[in-house]
């Protein structure tokens, strides 16, 4: 443990930037918390190659894009006897933060710096502020002991703030070559999700055509979830932002049981897949859980999933139950295809027609998209309607979606109870949780895996790698054994036409019906629909009794027991 | 500690009743957590009279209200060499749970339990099921060790439910008279907010008159926090919501420094009084605090409040910071008069005239609620207008507070933009933390106080006391050294004249704008407004740094350093 302490304090100072206010004592204890690292980046090690890599898919298409690259094979760090002669030397290392926050970015920073200080001595590392513009415009901060010391084990991604741009016209890849030409950079750590990760991969592979010597490594992160392969079994934030819905859900079950008179629907944070949701719903047992995945397989209709939930609302009426809690993917109606139908009729008709109060413009919307509208509640109906964005388009993202369905379940329990099949009495309670998850302190789990993620990026900097993601393994075993390396980000890779042409994208991982969570999750479901069987995680802990759980999620796709 | 873990190990056994689901690691861990107790009721001790008590207000209307309670001393348990013989018998005690759920308040019903089943052996305890509403139809299960085992240190009220109704004409007194008789109840604790407490000095005061046996203890329940005065330093449950509104206000603070682009609006619960904002705002910092006793003290419009908040937003944007966080209570809108007075003409109107598109309606507004109501967001005229109660009322409480507030000050900077006076980016996100803190896991600090108000309350039934609120103070020092004692309910009343009558009330202790805790806040806030001083507290911790603390409000009430 010594050795770890060491590399997880490297620093005592305080940076002015962060610490000019108190820390709560939580704060401060984390500060200290000393990180165990997988024993294969505690010692001397050599990287090992695996069998050559192909594409996720359209290899063909990916190995015209990345030249270079394609093909690589991925690498697996192994206990050497000494540090192989070609490790001496020390780098000048960038890294970057990029899109949305997740807990444990600040520990992949941490993790960068010690395994340089540590390994690759005399070593410099410098952070690009405000995500890959900061590479463009060469705004960067040279990270010190006493710079990274405050965010140590701390949420956000204020050390050196993140962005959403990307670098993707010919102008935007010169003005990345110029700032790494000009601090002399060996590497560069991209820390982000799957557009960062094949942002990263570009750039690995313009800078090899270039002939220069920086290397590229991406890192897994999104809370999300949706950033994840066999090789790379979980993106970082998913386990601390869950925790934190999950506590909050915990509350509102129990409320739901004492009062006996709320119906919470809880929407979450996750708009391109339902991994949060799902995982929510495995540490929880809500008593209602739509997966978008599965209504997307499914091709169900907005009404279908009404229907589904007021099913299940009038059988817990009989039950004597008239209260429960409802999760909610944030991308439902993203997963319904009538919506995406309507939302695009919507936007031709809006873009080119007035629309008249006696609703004549409604006459051309299609027969489907028609009923879909005037399905949908009045307050959606405007919403749609007036909040246009900027170019004039029906913003989706700005529909409450758990309102919407309060809504449209209220519509047909008052049509039930008109004929006689409902007896009960309904009353919804709307809830988001999203800007609370991202930003928490980070949990055990992704404290370590962040650190882990970040040492490892520095190995294989370090040993003169580029174009792979870091790589940590073997995660439901103690630390110690954890497996550390790199994957072919090529081998992640498939093609989108956009515009004509080819475009790599990582493809996200979306929630696999067939995957173990989502198999147990429905093997429940039936049971926890009519049944309570709440349960309440409690406040993320640091110390003691469940502090080191890991998720359900990564647990079921490990195979481990969960 | 082993006294202490047999009291709080009651019962080995699981009740069916909650336990058919699995409980968390941390739910678990909880259950068995043994809780220190004064030392005092830890042996033998005897009730010492303070001086005669007086009211909070017009002293001689609660005497002709309460012609047998009025003026009975308050009183303090103090150790004696041997249990006074008077308490040698086992008792029949009956406790109901009555409105909202606060964090606790299981304990509370397992120190009642431990403290019988310890000191007065042979003793029953009934709870009433769903509130008042149990006593009055009877409605009540025995409660057993093994009944209990399950709910020890956990958050809601599900043990038992609670309800809102009260037991105020005289059929129901009779009903209640014939409940207790029924039982052959010696007490009855009356876990409750402001109205609960009156209503059970009211119960004992008729039992009293009816010279029957039951005598009647009150525990002071509220996340709210307004039900407090010197002899009774806080309500339970604060603590608890405080430090999960605040977890959650801590990580939108990091998120918001971090993505620097949004301001977070946070609307907190609490609809009478600031006390959860107040308290929220000592832990955490935020750039603007809005609470309702200054508007109100201070006679502000929703025009001052809107231009303070826009004032601020305009002085940071110069500085460079185009985010931030705002907190606001719930009942901001109730603070502010020129609002009453509106929704006061608009329920006039409402009820007699009709609302024409032309709104030729507006015209019978007086001029200050004219002016006001087209300074209201369209939103929120509609809301106003169109979402009212069964009985045609306006809905105040159905306004979102934070929304409304985004959207004026959005207008307000849009006007300030095109006068040059404001060059920012403005975007709005809006929170509201309520029922995520009405039913966590207490606290360490709030187990502990239920758990000593439980054996308090049980401690006054044994010694034949009626008319109490069990009142436990010393509370920033170590639990064996807090004091346990029951003061007069008439001493907290004061009454007020509702259909022509005097009816008592137990005043809502608002925050007080010469308190401790206010002024530390005041000598703050132009700090934290331009600089950003942000605490995240993180979540709870049960274990360890931290898990001890108590809130800030509580400690500066009682003059502790904090």
């Amino acid at each position: 443990m010594a050795a770890n302490s060491v590399l997880a304090n490297g620093g005592k100072g305080w940076s002015p930037g962060r610490l000019t206010a108190v820390y709560s004592e939580v704060q401060t204890s984390r500060l200290n918390h000393p990180l165990p690292l997988p024993s294969v980046v505690r010692g001397p090690f050599k990287i090992v190659d695996g069998p050559p890599s192909s594409a996720a898919g359209n290899p063909d298409e990916i190995k015209k894009l990345f030249p270079n690259l394609f093909g690589q094979p991925s690498v697996t760090l192994v206990p050497t006897g000494a540090t192989p002669s070609e490790m001496a030397g020390s780098l000048k290392v960038g890294v970057v933060l990029s899109g949305g926050q997740a807990p444990g970015g600040h520990n992949v920073i941490s993790g960068i710096f010690d395994y340089l200080q540590d390994r690759a001595k005399g070593s410099t590392l410098y952070g690009f502020k405000g995500g890959p513009a900061g590479i463009m415009k060469c705004k960067y901060v040279e990270l010190t002991p006493e710079f990274i010391y405050p965010y140590r084990n701390q949420g956000g991604f204020d050390m050196i703030c993140s962005g959403r741009d990307k670098i993707e016209t010919p102008e935007q890849f010169k003005q990345a070559e110029e700032t790494v030409l000009k601090l002399d950079l060996d590497g560069l750590v991209v820390i982000g999700g799957d557009d960062s990760n094949t942002n990263a991969c570009l750039l690995a592979e313009n800078f090899r055509v270039k002939n220069m010597k920086t290397r590229v490594i991406g890192c897994p992160k999104t809370i999300d979830g949706d950033l994840k392969c066999k090789e790379v079994p979980a993106s970082f934030g998913f386990d601390t932002a869950c925790k934190i819905y999950a506590e909050m859900i915990g509350n509102v079950m129990t409320d739901a049981r004492s009062t006996g008179k709320y119906y919470h629907f809880v929407r979450l944070m996750g708009r391109a897949a339902s991994h949060i949701t799902l995982e929510c719903a495995l540490q929880t047992h809500p008593n209602i859980t739509i997966i978008g995945e599965e209504v997307a397989a499914k091709k169900q209709t907005l009404k279908n999933v009404t229907d589904y939930i007021t099913d299940i609302i009038c059988k817990r009426s009989e039950l004597g139950y008239n209260y429960g809690v409802i999760l909610i993917p944030e991308g439902l109606i993203d997963f319904i295809p009538e919506v995406q139908q309507l939302i695009a009729e919507l936007n031709e008709i809006l873009a080119h027609d007035v629309v008249d109060e006696a609703g004549l413009w409604k006459k051309k919307l299609g027969h489907q998209s028609q009923l879909l509208f005037e399905f949908l509640p009045q307050a959606i109906q405007e919403q749609l309607l007036l909040e246009r964005d900027p170019h004039g388009n029906v913003q989706v993202a700005k529909i409450e979606t758990e309102k919407m369905l309060i809504s449209m379940v209220e519509t047909e329990l008052d049509k039930r109870k008109s004929e006689g099949t409902y007896a009960g009495q309904f009353k919804g309670q709307s809830h988001f949780f999203g800007y609370e998850g991202r930003c928490g302190l980070p949990t055990n789990f992704d404290a370590m895996y962040c650190y882990a993620l970040g040492c490892g990026a520095g190995a294989l900097l370090h040993s003169g790698k580029t174009g792979l993601i870091s790589s940590v393994g073997n995660l439901c075993a103690p630390v110690e054994e954890w497996t550390v390396g790199g994957t072919a980000l090529t081998a992640l890779m498939d093609v989108e036409r956009r515009h004509g042409k080819f475009k790599p994208v990582i493809k996200k991982a979306m929630v696999e019906l067939e995957g173990a969570p989502f198999k147990k999750f429905a093997s429940f479901r039936h049971e926890w629909a009519l049944k309570n069987r709440y349960i309440s995680p409690g406040p993320i802990q640091f110390i003691g009794p469940g502090s080191d759980d890991v998720n359900h999620t990564l647990r079921l796709e490990l195979g481990a027991a969960a």
